[in-house]
């Protein structure tokens, strides 16, 4: 009968599984970054059901590579460009593994003090990598702390905006009022989910126009919306603005949608998920223009761009006091000195969830490793390549660039000269998918004025000129393969 | 200036960490359970500041045990008995750190397969190892997914049976009308907080009585608040039943509340968070009793009890599709190809974040390694070990034990006679503060009638008859202490 894992098995199967990642890092560009199996594939190769008798870690590590690894789609393959980066480093592995190796559980600040003292000062030192503002750091009434994702943090930001409008009312008694949320076309649609989540309804999503250019948003529409809704009865509750949006990296003007929203007391949640790293280098502070201004909350996901495994989304709040007021409870067995004693955080008040994982582990192992320098080459590199490919782009007659690409991503697509727009568009789908199924290169698209564009991501830290070059190329050739390639 | 980690470095950091963890499996009884620092002081010993330049990775390890480590309250200490177990075990912690290793995000089927297939028959081989009714599997209209916890596991269960009731009415407009939940005064705080969440309100969660005695949920109880509320004009939704409570471990009729429940057309949530898992074992099948009759959704946590790393909760659903209707948005660069075939599951919308790692790799590498067989010796061992402390209590004149204890948990207190309850139970909570503080072992209390009584739950992976001799024998040493026991 199989026992536990004893310290020495785990000594020698660790070692096993520390190379296996190893040469798996060493020889990640030798997989077609898109998995290639088919639906059910994976599934028909496992077995129906759970061994009775428990098998060696070898059978283990045998299986992944004949079971799994021909299903994984790798995200950190030099030419994976699709969706933004989520990257891994080895100092975020091994600070995961030491998390999983620790086992503790930080709901409470007396259930580990560490975990929660540790999460503390780690978003106290990211906001100073950052430059935020004073007022999020944790001396004062503000605070960070590790949400899984950004849209978690948009779901919190949300249910603490809510509290400080009233009082915790509908957590209490329930939503009874139409309350209304702000976005733009551009905005993540995490915000459609929270306000369904949080029973105000999609529909109370008011879509704020934006500047066909940029595409940001239009302060003076925010307004009239307000204004609008004001007038009409409904509890305006919080606005979204997006520093760098999913889709193209357009930026909100965070400082003016703030004068709107503190005008009005709407909270102001401020979605920087992919670009706020970004500001770790001090040519790319201007990210956060604005956020000295009325803002109530920030996110930025150190899990995309900044070398953090999945999951770590940073939150900042102004002000701790609503936040927790909104996802506070107390059962009896909860209940400890530490806690009575208003000395400590518990961070289970700040999340969805009760139980939570010692994630600020990983984050202590990235900031140091890398330090603020390392940290800074990483994203001056990727955008560096993304500069160097728009160029590129901007000087082939063959393709249409987006103009705007002030981080890593680049969007653009062939211009297929001759064609109605939706057979264009029809085409230039059907180039992302024969370019995704070679495995050379992941793409995603996205569509910008009704038209499709192809959405190329820099930013994995194994990625260098040579891959960015191969993948220019491959987008060329499938382009002239597809047919009718404007100038060629 | 520092760069990335490579793999050569990897390797080496790699086996230095798997050697400290194992140095921490070997030593880990030779620390206090409880941390012993004051609030502040892990904070106090760490650098105000990022630092400029990269650390070598030595300085890290340095730094955990020197500052994080006095912060650490043990939860793999084999003394640890407060709260429920967070399992932790060799092959859990390798499987995490495969998945950190790999990096994928398995948002969609497609960006990465073997995340989502092997998720689904990991779900599918739980469900067979606890034998849950053939509906909650795969290949019907129902199916499991991981979740991080219990508490998210809830919420998701009543934001599909809202959708169930209303055909998404509520998430389009918003929550209109009064909606009810329904709960027992031993139902976990997360209803609560859901129903917070998502704006039902808590003053909604209408609580039914239980059996003074067992602590049971009354089922015609909550036939008659449903009634009673129909005819009020709400609508009723969800009621949670629990196997397994918090704070006792006791045991709702699952059966006979989804009569009720399936009268009433309300979706039957049961939360089997930590008792669940004993169904691998067939002589404790039974806490599957009812979950073949009207249950819409089941939640157990391998987290807890089952030897897997937090977090891994298992959520199954009868029917899959008020949970995807309740979550699923589709936003332009998320379309593809499989997703629009139908023929894949996109786990994005079995929850409330986007993105999701690769837990499934946890779960297989444990099921793999221990076998059903395993897992039953495991569970075992936790229910001998708390049948020997309680027939031990039982028979101490000094003490009263709580009657039913099922499971790992054990509940009792000093019976101080002669003292008034409000200062037997002080005597008790100081007993408790004292074993506590002393780092010999943890406890936590609940109140049963309006008395406390400690919670002793066994369940860690290395806890055995010394330790939980140990901690008996402490007890009454500390009750003897405190002054008053009775019949000594
Ligand atoms: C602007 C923005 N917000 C939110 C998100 C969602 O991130 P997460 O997966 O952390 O929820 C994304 C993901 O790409 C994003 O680009
Ligand atoms: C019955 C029950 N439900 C839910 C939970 C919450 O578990 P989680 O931390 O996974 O949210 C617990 C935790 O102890 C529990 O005992």
């Amino acid at each position: 009968m199989a026992g536990h894992m004893t310290p020495e098995e785990f000594r020698r199967y660790g070692k096993q599984v520390v190379d296996w990642i190893a040469d798996y890092q060493e020889k990640v560009e030798s997989y077609p970054v898109q998995s290639q199996v088919r639906p059910g594939e994976v599934l028909a190769s496992l077995p129906a059901g759970p061994p009775e008798e428990g098998e060696g870690f070898e059978a283990v590590l045998a299986d992944l590579d004949r079971v799994v690894m021909p299903g994984i789609t790798h995200w950190q393959h030099p030419s994976f460009f699709a969706y933004f980066p989520a990257n891994a480093s080895g100092p975020a592995i091994l600070g995961e593994l030491l998390s999983a190796g620790l086992g503790v559980q930080g709901m409470l600040w007396a259930t580990s003090p560490a975990c929660t003292e540790l999460e503390t000062r780690m978003l106290d030192w990211l906001a100073e990598l950052l430059g935020l503002p004073a007022r999020f750091r944790s001396d004062g009434d503000g605070g960070g702390v590790i949400q899984d994702s950004a849209s978690d943090a948009v779901l919190i930001a949300l249910l603490a905006a809510l509290h400080r409008r009233d009082g915790g009312a509908a957590a209490r008694e329930g939503i009874t009022r139409r309350h209304t949320l702000y976005v733009s076309s551009q905005t993540h649609s995490s915000l459609e989910k929270a306000a369904r989540v949080t029973g105000i309804g999609a529909a109370n999503v008011r879509v704020v126009d934006v500047d066909p250019d940029t595409l940001a948003m239009d302060p003076a529409h925010l307004d009239a919306l307000i204004t609008e809704d004001i007038a009409a009865g409904a509890v305006p509750v919080l606005a979204c603005a997006t520093v760098g949006t999913t889709s193209t990296t357009a930026v909100d003007p965070v400082r003016e949608i703030g004068e709107v929203c503190s005008r009005h007391g709407v909270w102001l949640h401020v979605d920087a998920a992919y670009a706020g790293v970004a500001a770790v280098c001090p040519e790319f502070r201007w990210v956060n223009d604005g956020l000295d201004g009325h803002v109530d909350s920030y996110a930025t996901n150190p899990h995309k761009w900044l070398l953090t495994n999945f999951d770590c989304t940073a939150l900042w709040v102004a002000d701790r006091a609503p936040l927790v007021g909104a996802l506070s409870i107390l059962p009896e067995y909860l209940r400890n000195r530490a806690s009575a004693s208003g000395e400590v955080i518990d961070y289970r008040d700040w999340q969805i969830s009760l139980g939570r994982r010692f994630r600020a582990l990983k984050l202590w192992a990235v900031i140091r490793w890398y330090g603020a320098e390392g940290l800074r080459a990483h994203i001056r590199s990727g955008v560096r390549l993304a500069a160097e490919l728009a160029s590129r782009i901007g000087a082939d007659p063959g393709f249409a660039l987006l103009e705007h690409h002030p981080f890593g991503l680049v969007c653009f697509r062939p211009r297929w000269e001759g064609l109605p727009d939706d057979e264009a568009d029809a085409a230039t789908l059907r180039v992302m998918e024969r370019l995704n199924a070679s495995g050379d290169l992941y793409l995603t698209h996205t569509r910008v004025g009704g038209r499709v564009l192809l959405r190329m991501a820099i930013g994995a830290p194994g990625t260098g000129d040579a891959h960015v070059e191969a993948a220019w190329r491959r987008i060329r050739e499938e382009t002239a393969r597809e047919g009718r390639p404007a100038g060629q």
